[in-house]
């Protein structure tokens, strides 16, 4: 444990696991309508300018997996291809996105991605155990414009890969 | 999840998952000092009134194990072995109490009691999947009294064993 969590000065004994459904549907939601929370939770940050084992101690609260919400950044403008790209490596997505559904309607409330942290460059990298599910809320309708605010936020899970969030 | 915590109202995502060191030096020395709580966390409940299964949707908190304040009831006056019977069966130490200590100071804080819930009655009970880890202050000096009130109060934390908490 990097740093006392916010929640534990309050009350000792809470811990910050959320679950997919709680990130999307209450925080990520939050941000992006610009609404504001009782205190901190998640860090806003670019997580790219730092190599993933640099994260845990950048984070407010969690344990075994730190949370940041991330404006996405874009390697070409007009391209949706993002810039994942650290000092150390890269992140590369592991299949394609999940719907994220809620218990009650079982509707999309939002997109998990899952990637996995890469040392060095292109075909000479090795996998590492660094973990990341970033989650986005779904896009409402088009946009000529290109990507729309919906879609500049994400909200990031950092782990390692022996440790598995719920 | 019988429940919604009361800390979830307040910050989704955040859950009751204190750790030994935590139930005893804030929670149990707090109540014991009478000193009043943010909100109710902990339910002060004569478990022995209950068989372990009624008992989580008693609990403010807890997802897979659940928390209670309870005042020693003692089988006879004068004697420190306590009731431990309920309507279907009986709960029943397992081995000595262990010390619980800081981190920082590695001094005991806490005795922490292991007992597993027996259905039936006596010889003819059958073993349970039901555990409780009873937490209480250890005594200060001695006292012709008998029991003083910091042995009074315990903490309880209810789970069943293919959980396992940290």
């Amino acid at each position: 444990k990097m740093r006392e969590s916010v929640a534990e000065v309050i009350l000792p004994g809470f811990r910050f696991h959320p679950t997919d459904e709680e990130l999307v549907g209450f925080y990520l939601r939050r941000k992006i309508q610009d609404k504001a929370f009782p205190f901190q939770v998640i860090t806003p940050l670019d997580i790219y300018n730092y190599d993933p084992w640099e994260l845990p101690k950048l984070s407010v609260c969690g344990e075994n997996a730190w949370y940041f919400f991330c404006l996405r950044d874009h390697k070409f403008r007009n391209s949706l291809r993002p810039n994942r790209i650290t000092k150390s490596g890269f992140w590369k997505a592991t299949g394609p996105d999940r719907p994220i559904s809620t218990v009650e309607t079982s509707s999309c409330v939002g997109l998990k991605k899952t990637l996995v942290f890469y040392k060095g460059r292109a075909t000479k990298a090795t996998k590492t155990e660094w973990v990341m599910h970033e989650f986005r809320l779904p896009t409402i309708g088009s946009s000529a414009q290109g990507s729309c605010e919906q879609e500049s936020w994400s909200v990031c899970r950092i782990f390692r890969k022996r440790w598995s969030p719920r």
